[in-house]
């Protein structure tokens, strides 16, 4: 049974998704498409044969919806998705799940009043091969447990329309769900340091930063954003565990050897590095949903939790201190609704 | 526009090529099965909702195939490669074109009696990222001209039923593709070298072999092929022009330090190894024919070549000698008809 | 002409020295030996032939002693230094060359007096091939201005007898001095943050430690400490520009695939890990005094701000605190007189 | 005991392993110093303190000269070895012993005459680490009984003076070495195989080229000569076992990331390649004399095998057939005389 997949923004992220239901993954179509961009919102639409709607509550309420995809700015998913869940249709949210902790909590409550899961919080990094292989290494017991996790996330460069808080919210934001989920546990403080700034950014841009945080079993991870680094896209992870360690490969690419150069290629944008994340993670959710299943990826726990940490690194950044993150218990509601 | 797909040949590998083409490729249905097993055909078209077909030539007559997928036993290819050109249809026979050379030649006359290509091989791994990547090099001349091509081919192991012929005809073959489209180049003479046989094989099987090929440049290609080399599915191959090399990377997989050791996963089947090739070979192939154009996949000449080669292949092993490969002259039809 | 070494200190590090003077360093010549046990000096000056003394002061009156090398327990480090500055003999104090920064302060003022470098602390690590490589590619340029150190240093274990504060005095004092040198900067601070400690450990000891440091030009170092990691003797150290990195290699060794795995040894213990290093840096060091040279080695300025830096670091673990290091300016006198 | 030794032939190698036992190895001396170039004698001679000898004669001769070091021009080592053994004097022979089996087989007969090892020949791979560790996997068994070898030998470039035949008596010959070693075993036949050359060559060279070899076990390598690969001084080999394989190492380089690369340094020249092979192997010949033992490295016996398969190596390309070596078999004198 096919999906029919109403689409809430057609930016770039949209519009790939758009793409990717379309020509990648099998048993979904899209059949609805919004945008505040009207005429973004028809070229999206007219591409796929979809119906164009006026905005996010008609898209949602339409009969050929079945599933709803949020790719809107940031401040506007938290209304959606609550619509959503409000009509009872599944609800695949880009992050940030919502830009408050009281709004994740909101749409937390809103999902357990409907008693079933009806929302993905889109982490595709749990989707990626690496990080899958790293998280069996972690949970077969090889390296034990888990003490320390060293990461790195760099980008070649931003947009000048890129802020300094943007660092935690939009880019370590990452890191942390996938981390969370490695080393399933949760973390409950911040610190970041900030070094000497690089010149090849803008004024009032603080690039890099240092990220540091601990976790409920006293794990402490460290974490390097630099959005500038110039030289590739390059995703650095090492879990060190009490006997041995487990590191993110990089990609695989040719080796080459030319005056006196062993050379590989290092990626510059991220949708090399992560686009069969991004299959998998529609073609599990497409899966999912087509059977009758609940999502089996991040869960608005899992947004709550991202929006929490995210929040007390710009805090602790802002501040120079050690923030706590203050979540919420877990409801058991969420305690097994979970990837494995 | 969906495809509809009939497959000839339900065994394992028509199976899986089932699978993808209803799971993994968008845009194609298989709507028609027939194997030469009646239960086993059942059994594939149940699960995908396709009618059987009591043979390859009512399959390819039917209404509903707009395509047809030869995954039967090798000598039984050419009869249903003839056989769909006769009536028109596309067709993508999985290796070999045909056992021999005649019959490659008799599938070329077809095809071009036709006017239009109708047929790709399944030569997998020119979808593969790391041969892809490893052609960019090459063309782009940062290597210089290829001089050389050392290439190794090793199974952890094989069942009884593979016989000392097969390490040509069924693994070699793939290199033999491959190569040919990496160099741009046609085979001229092979020669095969037996080293000390492994104890860990059946006493009728001559393994590993190592070939040696001439190409019309004058390149020179040495190929290892270890079909029960015990540790793992190997596949390495390293070009060497006149200033530089390049080299196929090893899967990324994740590092992990213990007890002394820094070690990395190696790929112990095949599937793993080229799961993303399959999917892009059947994605490529069925967007070609959603959009009616011709494959642009391996084509009859490459079958050809492909079997001409690997028969002298067998030959120079049985004869102790180097063996010229008499090719006849490609036909105008195939110079442009490959894939970019 | 051949330098006569008299050692004081004939420990396992002593003994490992004399051995290296006599069998792998030409030039050099170990004439006198003294040690607390004496038993042990008898044992050590009888293998190459050496006159034994029965203490520091005697040795390095003895007309027979060119130059003094302290390898005996670091409290005693400062006597045996200001000594031999005392008698114009040159010497080679192993780390630390004092245990406090008025000690060194001592040592640097006696040194100025006497108008001429004499002295030179065993910090090997500036001598290690990977590190000088280091050097010279953050020298070239071609990085831009370093921005972040990550480093790791990891041993199996350690005896009961390593002391939570050893971490920083014996073990992080490497990279004190090393980065240091990499970077041409002074560290202004130290912070430490404790993760989950390891559970193969002494029950007295906090393994491991992640130490953050920040220099003069605003660079921020992590360090991990691990002395207890179990799985091999590993040293990491990444330095991250403005538009690239450079990154220690691990040590060449060979690729051995066996049953899926591809794997290569790691060293267990530090002698492999810096064998060439110690062996340089004593092949420089008798050079240098052979053709009358200075010491072109660390100078008691480099072993004054590793005491300072490392003593810093166990303050701010036991504070919980980020403390300042509050360094003296470095004298005109050590500016120019160091390594190159 | 100081080993004092006469050096025969003050070229460019003679002079390095000249500087070598002066500066690099303990316990030797060079007293004396002969070459047909008189000037080059006298400053060869004057910078260690040496005394000048008109022939190599008189140099053996006299009383000062303890053991004797032939690194004169190939076709006159077989008189000078000859010499030194009637004279009763330890010999360290510059590959190659003689470059004929003739003289070999005089050298072998006048040995066992004098009834002790007296001769060992330069070949200072077996004092690499990255072979020594290559063996150890292969005597402990870790990949099985090997069946193949793969080798490439590479080095930028060649002046005009470089033969065609020097492929094999001067390049090849040094792998022929090392592989006997590795295998424990004996080459019975060579094959050349003679890829298109490369452009960027003198016309009378013929580069690269292929040798094949076969072993009495039936072991088959397979060596890539390439002496104007322009990229870089690169050695390779790769032995493959019934399970498992064992590659030698890259040599250890930092990692450098920048504008969307990720490179390491490929060596130019031989010197960085096997510096400390050259140290160990001088190293452990003196150390032997020193102690009174024979010596341990490579003897005469591996001297004529490598000179038999270097002009069979010729020969078979010469002919463009597989040339047999017909070796003599090992006299019982050298079953037990090897390295370990």
């Amino acid at each position: 049974m096919t999906v029919r997949v109403g689409v809430i923004g057609a930016g770039w992220i949209g519009q790939d998704h758009i793409r990717r239901l379309t020509e990648t993954v099998t048993g979904a179509q899209v059949t609805a498409v919004t945008d505040i961009d009207a005429a973004r919102s028809q070229e999206a639409a007219a591409q796929v044969g979809a119906e164009v709607f006026a905005d996010g509550g008609e898209l949602i309420a339409a009969d050929d919806v079945d599933a709803v995809l949020v790719t809107s700015w940031g401040p506007t998913h938290a209304e959606h998705v609550l619509s959503a869940i409000a009509s009872g249709k599944p609800v695949f949210c880009e992050k940030p799940l919502a830009t408050t902790a009281e709004d994740c909590l909101k749409i937390m409550e809103a999902e357990m009043a409907h008693g079933r899961r009806l929302v993905q919080v889109g982490f595709m990094r749990r989707y990626d091969a690496g990080y899958r292989q790293m998280k069996q290494v972690i949970s077969s017991g090889r390296i034990g447990e888990p003490l320390m996790v060293h990461c790195a996330h760099r980008n070649p460069s931003v947009p000048e329309s890129y802020t300094t808080d943007m660092a935690a919210l939009d880019t370590a934001v990452h890191e942390i769900d996938v981390l969370r989920w490695l080393l399933d546990d949760e973390i409950v403080s911040a610190q970041v340091v900030l070094p000497r700034a690089t010149s090849k950014r803008y004024e009032h841009l603080r690039d890099p930063q240092i990220m540091l945080y601990e976790t409920v079993k006293g794990i402490r991870i460290d974490l390097e954003v630099f959005v500038n680094c110039q030289y590739g896209y390059d995703i650095q992870c090492e879990t060190v565990g009490e006997h041995g360690l487990v590191r993110l490969p990089d990609p695989a690419a040719v080796d080459v050897r030319t005056t006196g150069q062993r050379s590989t290629e290092v990626l510059t944008d991220w949708v090399g590095r992560f686009v069969h994340a991004f299959d998998t993670e529609f073609r599990e959710w497409i899966a999912n949903l087509a059977t009758g299943n609940e999502p089996t990826g991040p869960s608005a726990w899992d947004g709550y939790a991202a929006t929490v940490v995210s929040n007390a690194t710009v805090e602790a950044r802002k501040s120079g201190r050690i923030v706590l993150t203050d979540m919420k218990p877990r409801p058991a509601f969420y305690a097994t609704r979970d990837i494995a």
